[in-house]
């Protein structure tokens, strides 16, 4: 017999349409919202794969009124603000992002701040004071890398790098994008070190949902299913299946899980140390991921066990997620240990085998720890940490 | 290694407030749409539980201006059309749906019709010739039967009874409801018949999408979810567990699972004749599903058997229903046919114990076969049926 449903709450996620060569649908949709098409782009890889002057070529044959932004840094609400005043006069029907998380992020925060007269400063969560309304100029997101999950979250991430820096969500039920297009295709130039991030980022935000105290049977299910999906390909997408659809389609999908899910069920201290990280230093946020997951999941897990029967539901959660790395979709009781072991081998594995890097390659030292800490949070973690335990895991990162 | 994930799309589903005693939430969420309301519910139930009294209560505390309809039946077009007639010219800002699978679509199906001037009927699959726009006046479900689904799928289903009769569906991806608050509470005054028939619907449901042609890794993941919810609850639920919260509370999740998976991953050849048969005769959808199930998936693995390795995928996801039922989450390959044995075992047993009636109760003979084949479909059927086949499955149920 299982458990309990507790009471839930699941947001609406986008409409999907999802596989490799999705693209080419995206110019039947744009007429259901109209003719006047604002792109925001990324920097170089989209101009560089050919894809940006298809997509030119295509939209000039369907005679659609368009133009572009770049985003070429995970953005800032300088430039939000000065892009959002720039075609807040314009006649608009639809945003389209095509990018990784920045970009998608950029595209979600613009299409939210056209019908607003002010800064985004002032709507992001515990920078402004005022709370968003949820109007927005409808927005497509088609994600370039697989990592944030953010073509299905209700959030935008806003930075400020340095010693008053931020990262900041800009958050709305509403912000969901209306369409996301998943086509693997556009993601088969991302190069290996930052496939092996944004990988990371997006396992660890299955991971932490999975294990969250926030979790649903609706978060499980998809969490579940995109770390079964990504277990066996996260290495390949780095390496030797760079160039496998088939590859890069489990990827893609893993992605589109976790974003669902840490909208559902939240995220844990890896999440809640990458705010205050990311904030002061120049560090992508996948790597901030990669590179404490291993370490905080193994504090986790020994914090767990230390409660005993109390730990046990969450201890569990985690074997689970051990046993379907090792091939086991169920496993005995008896086991639970085993399972536990092989979970953070294998995530200390990919960290060594995919080279990420460590936080003193950003210049982090043991004297920024404090800062780092008095902002961090434990989100949804599924055991209380210390400061002293949290200082453990970023030692054994520098 | 898992196989290549196939192209799919998958609709929005609706914001999800899931929980014993969520009916509370509605009274603030109403203002997010405006303050005129219109109630649509079912006949008698409602008011003896002695819920509508408290509705009442509440709306006028809130001051919030409502009124409301009573569907007694499965919703016919004149119906609609007379009701969408008499509130087009009223100012509303939502509909809230409460009741079973009729009232539910029935709630749809005004949303969705105030915005037009003419008959539904002209926009019905198979019946009109109009394809709706998506416009409607927003809409909150919540069922108070665990069964249809209808709280998170984008059709309604429209029925004239007859020898002209159908049973035909309005669909626009628009038309999921904007919310679906599913109170497990008002569902305990569900009485036996109805739970059961409901039930079996909603496990049909949930069966028909994890087999079917059309499933993606998200279908499969929330169809799992539903049917490992709902497969030690659903006998219970009739009896001693009626009056058992965690056990109405399964059975909603795996009824709102069922809706979203049928929503994106299509049906099989039960909900196929379920069609004309609700068409033609005067009998409950949940019992028509409830009756056809076994027999239906007998005919369905035994078909798949004849096709060799090209119909193992299919038998496989079947033997996956049978070892969950048996409280395996995965199984060894050698023991496909042990389990499903065990599936279909269940589904007589679950028949014979719940009682549910045969196609002769309700005036159906074998010369209404010809009628009933010619009119229904195979849907997403995971193997190719003859007229043969479905005339045996209809025999063996008369």
């Amino acid at each position: 017999m299982i458990c309990m449903i507790k009471p839930f709450k699941f947001a609406t996620i986008p409409r999907i349409i999802f596989g490799a060569g999705k693209l080419t649908e995206l110019y039947e949709i744009i007429p259901e919202f109209g003719n006047n098409v604002l792109f925001v782009i990324g920097g170089k890889s989209l101009k560089q794969s050919g894809t940006w002057n298809e997509i030119v070529e295509n939209m000039n044959k369907k005679k659609y009124n368009f133009s572009q932004v770049s985003i070429r840094e995970e953005p800032s609400a300088s430039r939000i603000d000065k892009i959002a005043a720039e075609y807040r006069t314009k006649d608009l029907d639809v945003i389209i992002g095509i990018g990784g998380g920045s970009v998608t992020d950029a595209g979600k925060a613009i299409s939210a701040m056209i019908p607003h007269q002010d800064s985004i400063k002032n709507y992001l969560e515990g920078v402004g004071t005022k709370r968003p309304d949820g109007n927005k100029i409808p927005y497509i997101a088609l994600p370039t890398t697989s990592g944030t999950g953010s073509e299905a979250t209700k959030n935008a991430v806003i930075s400020k790098v340095g010693e008053d820096g931020f990262k900041k969500s800009l958050r709305h039920d509403n912000y969901i994008p209306n369409i996301a297009i998943i086509d693997p295709e556009l993601i088969l130039s991302c190069p290996p070190s930052i496939t092996a991030a944004c990988g990371m980022d997006a396992f660890t935000q299955l991971l932490e949902a999975y294990v969250s105290t926030n979790t649903s049977p609706m978060t499980d299910s998809f969490a579940y299913s995109g770390l079964r999906y990504m277990k066996d390909n996260i290495i390949p997408a780095c390496t030797t299946g760079s160039n496998d659809v088939k590859v890069r389609t489990a990827m893609a999908y893993g992605s589109l899980m976790s974003g669902i899910c840490l909208a559902n069920a939240g995220l844990g201290i890896v999440h809640g140390l990458a705010s205050p990280i990311g904030g002061f230093f120049e560090i992508p946020h996948g790597v901030v991921c990669g590179t404490l997951l291993a370490e905080a999941t193994k504090l986790n897990i020994e914090k767990l066990k230390e409660k005993g029967p109390e730990g046990r539901p969450a201890l569990k959660k985690h074997a689970e997620v051990g046993a379907l790395i090792a091939g086991k979709e169920s496993f005995k009781q008896g086991k639970m240990y085993k399972y536990l072991n092989i979970l953070v081998r294998t995530l200390e594995k990919w960290t060594e085998n995919l080279e990420i890097d460590k936080l003193g390659d950003y210049g982090i030292s043991e004297d920024d720890f404090d800062k780092i800490i008095q902002k961090s949070g434990l989100k949804n973690n599924p055991v209380q940490l210390s400061k002293e335990d949290i200082r453990l895991i970023l030692k054994n990162r520098l």
